[in-house]
């Protein structure tokens, strides 16, 4: 990435989060958003193996992080607190993301049944990788998995309050907010 | 459903998903799911639109309960509990399904991206409308929509145990099991 061509990853990006959400996913080229950001699309394919990476791109560096979290989690830690640390440690990273870009993709995803058919297969992904970071940690398998699943629910639930701009708040906020209800769910009859 | 055809419909369930885990989704013709039911094809369109139709044909029943079991919840359940009712109700009808078919029906939807898209897409639907239950019950929209994605969460996960044979109870103790493994849960720290 020669110094010509600043932040180009990112000029792509955005530029290919405005064209799905203008014209549709499947409608828009990757010579379309190369143009779009002023770049080749020789350079878009240096960036990205497909148009689809650009909505996926970050996933296996997000699971790094929400993993680091469960596993740096204080060893009294029970494996809710464990993992609300993992989500704690994936908002760092998912609310370094303009809203209004976040909110696109959502919305891109939403509108395609194979996009949406692969968000939710990343979920299930990282709720497996988690299962086994909490059996690690001591955790039954049962609640291991229970944990899992419901914390990729809660960052599901607290990425589109934060995207659509329904709670103004800052995500890793609205993610500890959901635990906290969710606490407050269980303990409530 | 004239007497001559007994049971037609079950049957015909039977037969296609057998054929659905021998072949595939999309290796399957209706015809072929007749002829192994010893019925016509014309008999198999009396009862389903369409193959698919065999896998989900039951979804809008079982929403009916759920939301009976949430709904008829006493005024002083929280909404965990009246939840949980729903999920009882669900495990009623459910339950009823031979346990190896469930089965086949789980590693056939797993198998075929669009089918898993379809099933997600229906326990959506569920939460959604099992969350303006439990907003009809007074309970404010974020606690009503995690308890009801948890709810989805927990009958998945339970479906799961309950037709793989890796918990060999009733599908209703299995899903009150996961309840009170939410609980303890969201009380452990």
């Amino acid at each position: 990435m020669g110094r010509w061509e600043p932040n180009s990853r990112g000029r792509l990006q955005e530029a290919a989060l405005v064209l799905f959400a203008e014209r549709g996913f499947d409608q828009t080229t990757a010579a379309e958003i190369a143009a779009r950001a002023g770049l080749t699309e020789r350079t878009f394919f240096r960036h990205f193996a497909d148009k689809r990476e650009v909505l996926f791109g970050g996933a296996g560096l997000l699971e790094e992080r929400i993993l680091a979290g469960v596993i740096g989690a204080p060893p009294t830690a029970g494996p809710l607190e464990a993992m609300s640390q993992g989500l704690d440690s994936a908002a760092g990273m998912l609310g370094e993301t303009r809203r209004d870009l976040a909110c696109h993709r959502q919305a891109v995803i939403a509108a395609n049944p194979e996009l949406r058919e692969r968000e939710l297969a990343k979920l299930a992904h990282y709720a497996a990788a988690i299962t086994t970071a909490l059996r690690d940690r001591g955790v039954n398998e049962q609640q291991a998995n229970l944990a899992a699943e419901t914390g990729m629910t809660v960052l599901r639930l607290a990425m589109q309050r934060w995207a659509t701009g329904t709670d103004k708040r800052e995500l890793a906020a609205i993610m500890r907010d959901c635990i906290a209800d969710l606490r407050a769910l269980a303990t409530s009859g």
